[in-house]
Formats: C-alpha cells, sequence, structure tokens
C-alpha cells in the first residue's frame, strides 16, 4: 500500500474535507498546501517522524480500548468521564461515594492507583507485510492460510512482548494488503487525578446518547507514573510521573464555528471496504436482527427490573450495554438509507471494475477476487439465523454466557498458548477473569429465566438446517413454554456457575473436570462452547479466503483512486481532519455547533439523567463564568460539534487546533452518523465534543483546582510544593 | 372596555408584534401606520366596519367548534382535515373508504351531505354589557348574581334565536368588564368537496401531535348551501351554493420567511386575565395532577389495547383524546417554566397595584377585589383534589361517565328549560344524543374495570374533609382491590347503561324511572350526578363572587395599561397579527419556519403515522411539482411556522396575507407554546399552518381537481356546466 501511494504523494487532497482516519505516515502523503488550507498551522512532520516512527500524533494514547492524550510533560492523561469509571467506581464507597460526587486530587499524593488502569504509548509503526505472507505455504487451503496468518501474527506479538512493558498488535489494512506491527510501551501505574460528579460526566444518560444537542461534561484526567528511571513500572509510591516528550497544552482560548481542529485516537473497527452486497446484507438482515432480538431482551429486563429495585440495579449495566447496541443498530440502518450508501458502494465499485476491465490482463485477479468474495458472501448468507443466536447469546442471559466461558477457557487452556485462539490465550487470562468476577454483580435470576427462554423460544424456531444442537439436547426440539421454563428452572436451581467462588474455580478447571461436576447450566455451556468453537473453525476458514480475495480487489480499489484512501479503523492510531460545524438533522431543524452551560441549566429536572450537581448550578446560575465565557455565545460552551471521521475507540479522543493545543474532547458521534462506520456522509458526519473552556470552567469556577491549573500553565501563581509546571 | 379604549385609539401598538387576539372592533382602535407596518395592505376599516358589524373578517367562520373560511363566493370553505373528520367518517364504508382514500366531488351533485356538519357565519355584534348588569337585583349575594347572570343571558340568547337559523351567544369579555351578544347565521347544509387522505390529513398522527418540525396536510374542502332564496336550510336537491359576501382568494405566490399573516378565527379559552397565583395553583397542582391521573389511564388503555386488537380499537379514541391532555398539560408546564409567565404575571400585576394605590380612592375597589379573589383563590385550593376526581371521571371508565349523563339529563329535563344548567338545556339535546350514540363504539370492558378501579382506590384515598360519598357508598371507604374488583364485575354484570338501545331509552327517563330500573352502574351513577350537581352549584356560588371582583380588578388593569389590550379568548371571532418565522426550541437547535414535500418523504416508513399514499408519494418523488415549488426552497412547501396568537378552536384558522389571500390553514401550535394560554412568550409563541401550496400542489398534481381549481380561479380553461367562477 505504502509505496503505490508514495508515488502519488505530496499532490492528493481527499474528496471530502472531513473524510478519512488517516494513518501517521499517510498524513505525510497528503498535499502540505491542502493541509495548511484547512488550518494545520504546524508542519506535518512535527506530527510524525518518519525516521523515528513517532510524533505529535503519539501525544494521543490508548486508555484500556479509549483513546486519551497527554496535556502536560509531567504525564497527566485526559480521556472521557466513562473511560475512567473503572478507576472512579474501584475507591468509591458509601462512605466516599466518588462516583457521585467525583474525585479531586489536591495533591500529588492523593492521587488514586487504578488496579486495571493502563495507558498504552505508541513507540514504533514496522511494516511486517512480507513477513506474515511468507508464512503462508504454496497452495495453502483457506483454513490453513488463516491459520498460518494467525500463528505469524502471535509470533510477532510474542516476540515483540519480550520488551518489558510492552503490549504489541500485528494490525490488518485493508482487508490484508498491509501488515504492520504496533509496539507500545504500556504503563500500568495510572492513577486519577479529576473526575466530575457523575451527574456532570453522564449528564443525559442513556436518553441524550448519541444525540445532538448534548450537555455531557464526559471526561476525566488521570497520571501516568513511571519507575524512578523512567522505565514503565506497577504501582509504588516511589514511582514519579511519566515524562511524555509530546503532549497538547489546553488551548485556552476554546474554539468557534468554522475553526479546523483534529481528532487524534484509536478507532475500533469500520466496513467501509467491504463490498456493496456485503454492506446490503448487514443492511437488510443483521441490523434488523439485532433490533428485533435485543430489543426484546431490553422489553425482558425492564419489565423484570420494573417488579423489582434489586433487580433494576443488577440489570442496569446489561440494560446499558443493549440500549446502546440497540440504538446503534438503528442508528446503521437509518444512516444507511438516508446516506445511500449501499447504492454509492455499488456505483464506486462499478466505476472501479470498468476501469479495471479496461486495463486488460492486469487487474483481471481483482475482478475474479471481487466475484469470488459475491460467491462467500450468499453462502454465507445462508447460516445467518444461526450464527447470529449462536453470537448474541453471550449479550442475553448471563448464566449460560458465563458457563460458555469458563467452557471455552477449559478447551483452550488444553492447547499450547500459541495455538488457542487469541481471545483465550494466556495474555488475556486476567482479562478474562476481571469479567468472570464483575458479572457477579449483574446476576437477576427473574430475568435470566425470560431472557433465556427468549432465546430458546428463537432457537426452537431455526430451520431444519440450522438448529443449535446444544438447544435441542437440552430443551427438546419444539417450543412449550411450560416445558421450557421449568427446564430453565432446574437449570438453575443445580448450578452452581453462578456462584462466584464456584465460578472463579471452574475458570481453572479441564472440560473433563468441568463434565464431572454434572452441573446443568454448565453441561449446557459446554455444549454451546463446543458449537460455538466449531464455528469459529468454520468462521477462520471463511476469514482465510476474505484474506486471499480482498486485499486482491482492495489493491485495484486503491490504484484506481489514484491518491490516498484512509484503511478501515483497526484500533490503531489515526488522525482526522475536521470543522467545527452544525448539521441540519431533518427538514425543518438546524443544530448549531455549539451548547451552552445555560442549555444545560434548561435541561435540568432534578432528576437522572438531567440532574445538574449542586455545586454545579449555584456557579452556573450565578454566570461566574471566570475566563472562560466564550464572547459570541456569552457563556460558558459545552460541548461541540465537528465534522471528523470517528467511531467506537474514539472515546477520549484529544481534539487539537492547527497548533497542536487541545480545544475538546471528543466523546460520542451523533445518532444521524452511526452509519458512518460505512461510509462517510459530510452532511450528518459529526462527532460529539467536550469543550475545554467546559472543564477549565469546571476545574476553576466550580472546584477551585489550584495545583492542577497551575500545572497545566492556566492558573498563575508562584509554584507550590511538589507542583511540576 | 370599549369606552375607555376608545379615547385612547389610533395612537397605540400592542407590545409584542405576535401577541393579542383581537376582536373585531379592536382593530379599529390599533393604530393604522402600526399595522401598516406590519404588513397591512388592505384599510383595516375593509377588515370590519363598526356601523354594518361586520367585513372581511366575517369570512372567517365557526365550523362546529372549529375555524374556516370561505375561500369563494360560491360558498366554498376551506378547514381542518379533522374538522371535517365527521362527515368523512359518516360516508366512509369498507367498500369505499373515503377515511382512508380521501374524496373528490368530481362535480356539484357528487358533494357529500354532512349530518352534524354545521357554519355558523357572523352577522352582528351587540354590547349588552349593560342590559346583563341591570338584571342583577342589588344587594345579590354571589350565587344570585350567578344565577340572574346566567338568567338574562339565555334569556338574550333565546330572543336571539328566535330569528331562523340562528344561533347566539353572549359571550363574556375580561371576567366580566363587558359582554356582547353574538349574533350568526347558521348554515346547515353543508358538503364535502374534497378531503385528502387520512395518511395526508393526519401525517405524522398522535407522534407529531403539537411538534414541529411538521408535514402534515390537515386540510378538507366543504361548502355550504342555502335555500334558493338564500336563506339557510337543511339539506335539499333544491338547494344552492351560499353567497358569500366576503372570502380569501387563494394565494397562488404562497408565503415566504418574514412575510406578514394575519390568522382569522374562534379561539376558545385562555387565562391571562387570572392573577399570578391562580395560575400558580394550575401549575402547581391541577397540571400536575393531570399528568398523574390521565398518564395513568392512559398507561391502563394501552396495556390492556395491547392483550386484544378489538380493544385496540375500541379505546383509540378514548386515548387519542386523553394523550392529547396529558401532551397538553405538560406543555403547560415546560411552557409556563421556560416562559417564566407566573413570575411575569406577579410583575406585572405588582405595576398595576403600585399605580393603583398611588392613584388613591379611585382604584381602591380594584385593590380590594383583588384581595378578595386570592381569599376565594385559596378557599377554592382546599377542595382541590376532591372535585379534580369528580370532574375527571367523565374522561374515565366510559360506563360511569354515561350512567351520570343520562342521570343529570333526567334531573335537569324536570326543570323548565330556561332554568337547567346551559349544556343541558333543549338546544343541547341533540347533541347529547349523538354522543351518547356515538360512545357505543368506544366500549372495552376489561379496560373499563382497570378505569374504574383506578378512579375508586384514588377517591378511597381523599382525606376525610372531602370524600366522595357516592363512592364511599357503592366501594366503601377504604381500598382492597379484590374487593373492589368484584364490586365492578357484579356492577358491569348487571347494568344495561352499556347497551344502545337501553341507554337511549334512559336518555329520556325521569330520574324516579331511572332509580327503579334497579341498575348497580346506574344507581352509582345517579348517586354521582348528584355529587356533581351539588358541585355544579358551588362553582356557580364560586362564579358569582367572580364576576363581582374580577371586573374591578381588570378595570384598572386596563386602564394602567392605557393602550387596547386584547381580552382573553371567549370562542368569538378575533384576528392576530403575526410573521411567517422559526425558533430556537433548546440550545443547540433551530428550527426553520418551513417544511417540504421531501420532508414528508424522508419520514416515510411506509406505516402509520408516516405512510405516504402512493399517489401522493409518486407524484412528489418524481418532484412534479407544477407551478406551485418555492423558488427558494425548491421544493413544495408542506407546512409553515408563523407567531400568531392561537389556541384551541383555532383549528381550521385561515392564515391570510396582508391583501386577504389565503395562504395556510392553522392546524396546531409548536408544544413550547402550550403555555401561550398563560401568557405570550415570543421566543416560542408558533402556530402551525398547512402551506396553501401544498394544498394547491395537492389539488393540482395529485387530484387534478380540475372544477374545484377552476372554481377557485387557480386553473385557467373555458368554464364547464354547472361550475361557479
Amino acid at each position: 500500500m505504502k509505496k503505490t501511494l508514495l508515488l502519488l504523494s505530496l499532490v492528493a487532497a481527499p474528496a471530502l474535507a472531513g473524510e478519512g482516519k488517516w494513518t501517521p505516515q499517510q498524513v505525510l502523503e497528503l498535499d502540505p498546501a491542502w493541509l495548511r488550507a484547512q488550518g494545520l498551522q504546524v508542519s506535518p512532520k512535527k506530527l510524525w517522524d518518519p525516521k523515528r516512527g513517532t510524533g505529535l500524533l503519539a501525544g494521543a494514547v490508548n486508555v484500556g480500548g479509549c483513546s486519551g492524550a497527554f496535556i502536560a510533560a509531567s504525564g497527566l492523561v485526559i480521556t472521557n468521564h466513562h473511560c475512567a469509571f473503572g478507576v472512579i467506581q474501584e475507591h468509591s464507597t458509601p462512605q466516599r461515594d466518588l462516583i457521585t460526587q467525583g474525585f479531586l486530587a489536591s495533591k500529588r499524593e492523593d492521587e488514586l492507583p487504578g488496579k486495571g488502569s493502563r495507558v498504552q504509548v505508541p513507540r514504533s509503526f514496522t511494516d511486517v507485510t512480507k513477513t506474515v505472507l511468507a508464512a503462508v505455504p504454496a497452495d495453502a487451503d483457506d483454513i490453513t492460510r488463516y491459520k498460518a496468518i494467525e500463528r505469524k501474527q502471535k509470533e510477532l506479538v510474542a516476540e515483540c512482548e519480550k520488551r518489558p512493558a510492552t503490549r504489541c498488535q500485528v494490525a490488518t489494512f485493508d482487508g490484508g494488503v498491509n501488515y504492520t506491527l504496533v509496539d507500545a510501551v504500556e504503563l500500568t501505574d495510572v492513577r486519577l487525578v479529576y473526575a466530575p460528579p457523575r451527574a456532570v460526566g453522564e449528564y443525559g444518560g442513556e436518553e441524550d446518547n448519541w444525540m445532538w444537542p448534548r450537555h455531557t461534561g464526559d471526561f476525566a484526567i488521570l497520571r501516568a507514573y513511571t519507575a524512578p528511571d523512567g522505565t514503565s513500572a506497577p504501582y509504588s509510591d516511589k514511582n514519579v510521573p511519566y515524562k511524555a516528550e509530546f503532549f497538547f497544552p489546553l488551548a485556552t482560548q476554546g474554539v468557534k464555528p468554522n475553526d479546523f481542529v483534529m481528532v487524534l485516537g484509536y478507532p475500533g473497527m469500520t466496513y467501509r471496504a467491504l463490498l456493496a452486497e456485503e454492506m446490503a446484507e448487514r443492511q437488510s438482515r443483521l441490523y434488523p436482527r439485532m433490533r428485533d432480538v435485543f430489543g426484546e431482551a431490553i422489553r425482558i429486563l425492564e419489565a423484570e427490573g420494573e417488579k423489582d429495585p434489586a433487580g433494576k440495579i443488577a440489570t442496569a449495566s446489561q440494560l446499558k450495554g443493549l440500549h446502546n447496541v440497540y440504538k446503534n443498530s438503528g442508528g446503521q440502518l437509518a444512516g444507511l438509507k438516508r446516506g445511500h450508501i449501499v447504492e454509492k458502494q455499488r456505483e464506486a465499485e462499478a466505476a472501479v471494475a470498468v476501469w479495471a476491465k479496461k486495463a486488460g490482463a492486469k487487474w483481471q485477479p481483482a475482478l475474479d477476487a471481487r466475484a469470488a468474495l459475491l460467491v462467500e458472501q450468499s453462502a454465507i448468507a445462508k447460516s445467518f439465523e444461526r450464527e447470529f443466536l449462536l453470537a448474541a447469546s453471550s449479550r442475553l442471559a448471563r448464566g449460560p454466557a458465563l458457563a460458555v466461558v469458563v467452557s471455552r477457557l477449559a478447551a483452550e487452556r488444553a492447547k499450547p498458548d500459541l495455538e488457542r485462539r487469541p481471545e483465550y490465550m494466556e495474555r488475556e487470562h486476567v482479562r478474562i477473569k476481571d469479567r468472570l468476577e464483575r458479572e457477579q454483580k449483574n446476576l437477576f435470576l427473574p430475568a435470566e429465566r425470560q431472557l433465556l427462554l427468549a432465546f430458546v423460544r428463537r432457537a426452537q424456531a431455526l430451520g431444519a438446517g440450522e438448529r443449535i444442537a446444544a438447544v435441542d439436547k437440552h430443551f427438546g426440539k419444539t417450543f412449550s413454554e411450560k416445558d421450557v421454563l421449568a427446564k430453565i428452572d432446574a437449570m438453575y436451581a443445580g448450578t452452581k456457575v453462578l456462584t462466584l467462588d464456584e465460578r472463579m474455580k471452574m475458570a481453572t478447571e479441564s472440560v473433563g473436570q468441568l463434565e464431572a461436576r454434572k452441573d446443568p447450566l454448565l453441561a449446557f455451556g459446554l455444549d454451546l462452547a463446543k458449537e460455538q468453537a466449531a464455528l469459529d473453525e468454520v468462521k477462520d476458514k471463511r476469514q482465510g479466503a476474505a484474506l486471499r480475495l480482498r486485499p486482491e480487489w482492495r489493491k485495484a480499489v486503491l490504484a484506481h483512486a489514484g491518491k490516498p484512501v484512509a484503511p478501515d479503523a483497526n484500533s490503531t492510531l489515526r488522525v482526522s481532519f475536521a470543522k467545527v460545524q452544525g448539521y441540519a438533522p431533518r427538514d425543518g431543524a438546524i443544530y448549531t455547533p455549539q451548547t451552552t452551560l445555560s442549555g444545560m441549566l434548561a435541561k435540568h429536572t432534578g432528576e437522572e439523567p438531567f440532574d445538574v450537581p449542586e455545586k454545579v448550578a449555584k456557579v452556573a446560575e450565578a454566570k461566574r463564568f471566570g475566563a472562560w465565557q466564550d464572547k459570541k455565545l456569552k457563556d460558558i460552551p459545552v460541548n461541540f460539534l465537528s465534522d471528523a471521521d470517528t467511531t467506537g475507540g474514539n472515546s477520549g479522543s484529544p481534539t487539537v487546533n492547527g497548533k497542536g493545543q487541545l480545544v475538546g474532547v471528543n466523546f460520542d458521534r451523533v445518532w444521524e452518523n452511526v452509519a458512518n462506520d460505512f461510509g462517510y456522509n459530510p452532511d450528518v458526519a459529526r462527532n460529539v465534543n467536550v469543550d475545554v473552556r467546559y472543564i477549565l470552567w469546571m476545574l476553576d469556577q466550580v472546584e477551585d483546582a489550584d495545583a492542577l491549573l497551575r500545572e497545566l500553565g492556566v492558573r498563575k501563581g508562584p509554584p507550590v510544593a511538589g507542583e511540576t509546571r
């Protein structure tokens, strides 16, 4: 990919200003004059130095699956409140409720270490395409191909992670056109410095999620620490703040409409390289079925939660997750339709095909690959319902889901580490056990019962060719509510999967030991796990085919474009160039790009999710704006929109101006922009950011966070003891 | 009122451009230069000729509680689809479903007569204040005062209605400062000429009700007929079209943002003359209790309807009504808060009080009256809960509500007509019987059972001083779900109130006959009716006090204003001067004042309430706009907003430009503007209109309504036989 593109570099501007999650290397392939015209004031080379394999972009860090950014040389990291929620929760007690009250470390020693908190700072990017492809035997069939590539990726990661405190990843670009080894330092002593009250950090809650206008203070400040010698080290009171080479100082003047901004971070996954038919399949089948199945689960959890306050608490977390994917799938459907995304992809594809045909033999393999991908696609569609249900089961009743996890863990543990499925490798065990433990608080039997009943009913309704054998075996082949409920009740009465100690023990046992337990729910889980494992093999084979075919087609697409094309997101560092601007969500309505403190007060009802904390309301109502008022709005700007190209994983992304100063923290996309994962629609492609002036106002006028503001260079005065400036 | 104001006339402009539902007489008291500056192009004297007591404003007519307007000399009347629904429904059969398909009379003879359709054309307005007040005996107590005034009003109406085909009303202005006898011709042969498909006329349904952006074609066209001699007559095939002296020709060029418009019509009731404390009482008690009680009823009806498709149909109409009042009360609360309406009224009142005190003895009676009104108010508040429940019962379970109607009808029938309560007088009997008959289709026993259970539970929870004796007697004093349900079941098992024939017979019987039936539900109704009648007497006494006190205070308020003040709405003819404009519903959002056909298509889901009929979609998708495209929007404008001062009763109001041409038909207010009933908030005071170009586009491009378009002077060509131009 890189070679082809380098030939075209220094001339090309992307088709649409905001479109493209560019890799650090690609930034140097874009026309510097175009970047300057957009509003970039630093040299592109300052953003990324290809020789060193780092640059200002590396000030954006990975914070446990979210994005974040250094905002001071002294290791201060800003990210989203929802990304730092784990550490806030860890230190919360009924006596000292940090979730509700928020937290401010008034001095260094008060900062709160987080058990699972991790920050990954990118160190280098190495093209390993040749190495990876060389691992594939000649004439390999698809499953062999897949296994060989996976194995090589694991080996490269293992080799890379021999360095201490290192986290590595072999990222696949453009469906296999390019493989890059990403090497990052993992800092494991990360402490909480500041968190706003939850009612600020989650203002609007589920109701405003994916929505605009928004008034959410979704930010928190952490600090990374290292051993005194600067190397990564676990928590110790001897540790010192991490010295960040690259960071984004706070832009105290903020942003205004039409300003240029860059959003940096680690977007997770997008689907723009799919063929139009593959997109159409998701549109016609996947998302509607998600609405159907998860919508039913939401109704069940809500109805059962209504009957019992304890149930309401227990199901809250699962409900939040389900609501999120339910709303998301609705947004995907609406956006695919509104943006005519499949139709546009079909046209774009047709144009490439016409061009490739004209070019003669050279691109025939690309055309053949596309045809073969279409054949694959239609084969996959046939087993969709069964596969969807098998996969969805992990999001439905917790009991079977947990039984499946311990079962698969046992089966995979029997293999050498390098032969395990990546998600069950040794390096993931801590995370898996965390999850097995955390789930305890989500259990609520009446909801379990109804969720499992609904799952069984759906499974028993599947066609003859796509039965789920585990369901047939444990619940019979035809649905009878009475019978199934009786079997469910017997299963839950006889199981120990829902007992924390027992479950954690199960997580260490072999398949034989698990089977010997004769635990009825576990037995169901063991059988489900076997079917899932078999399905995983089928999927690996499909992946092998895709890895053989898709790069061929994508090479033609990239060559036809004749200018840089940003690859699909894959959790690696990217940057998007954007402008602050509003949009027209629908006929008759215009959304302006900024919201204000007054708007937040106007939404206040005194009840969740619109309950402005008293200490915030007091200052806001008195209009004590300090130095942070926007002149035009005559108010504190709370959130703003820009047309950056983001997706999940961009949570906590720094939004910076042309000088590389932080103007905001990205935390969401608007609902109309969810289908952005399939294609960029400039009319509605908007991401939602916390305005830096709201952050500064909170720290200054509400919290009087003196030491922190001095450290950020914002509040003046003589330095205090132990202060880093 | 008139005298005081005439002294100030020809100089005054109202405080806010859009504010004020002006009476025809007041239009002449406003500064003509101000009216011209607003955009009025015809002389105010053309709007209203005080000598004749009529004028162009009288082109706006009352269509069965709605407003409407003549749009041609040949008796064509435009109003809302929802106002003409009765006649559309009357002629709909499964074989010829006019509700779904809509209707167009291709020639005069095809027009469909409507049983209950009536159009009232104003004929004269006479000040009868002196006559009314002279009827009150010296030293009358409050109940005597009330009865005397009511009696005199009835006598004036009876005298006035001696003229054939006449409908009269004595309207009270400013709480009793002025009484006006309104004399109208009632045309009773009114036929349906055109109705769009319901999916156009109700596009957006409940979901979009009170909302913007809106895409509803809420219009229909009727024609009024008279005997060949021009007098009002019941339906006859000898009848001829009514010759309208005043009418509003269609403005084929439509409107654009910032254009001047007038909204004419018959607004029902507003509360702006209430004291701040009286408003506060509604805010703190009435609307929250409405949300509470009617919200519960909605949940019950929806839950029961879900269980049975027949129940869903039966409860639909009641649910629609409840949703409307539920949403309305929410809007009142939100708007009162947002507009700081009570606070503003308190300030305005204080200013009048300060001024009145300074003026010395002259206004002391006004200050005393205000103080006395406040005392009355706090006394009324004490019995609020009981009175609210007694009144609400007519909106809850249909069985008791119907039993109450026949019981009260019987009790009132025993009195001479002039002594009956106005709503049970002879002239209302046809309407009451219509209602008793129509309710049959709304009955659904499972919902009845739960609604009555909820009502009894609330009644049994009332305090000792405010018991509902009928509930205590029939259901006991303390709540037990089992007992109450058993009693309800026995009541419904033994009643004939829900049998149509029997109920219609009951409507003709005396109280003695009803009692002799020993019907358990009727027995409950008879007791409830007695309590309601007693409460009505209490309310009459309060009204008597208000009629004594409020005019005193209002006279001071009007004198203090020193310029015309539009009185509260009272179902008499009014005009509001306005501008086409959007608004900012909340922080971060702006609503533009026009919506389009494309926006309607974008909302289309294929399911109610967003199901664009195929014949409309076909033309819209092909962008066959004819001559009706808005140049700037490059689309057909569907609805528009203006800042006119409207309320319930303005449904179907003509919205006309400065030349007196029809530019739209008013059909709703936006949700943020519901509290407009208490005070005009210029930021959000917006009414919703169907754009005349959407009407023209429907008739021309979709329906090809040739004869109708020719008659409206819009489509050219030689006249056809029987056509009126």
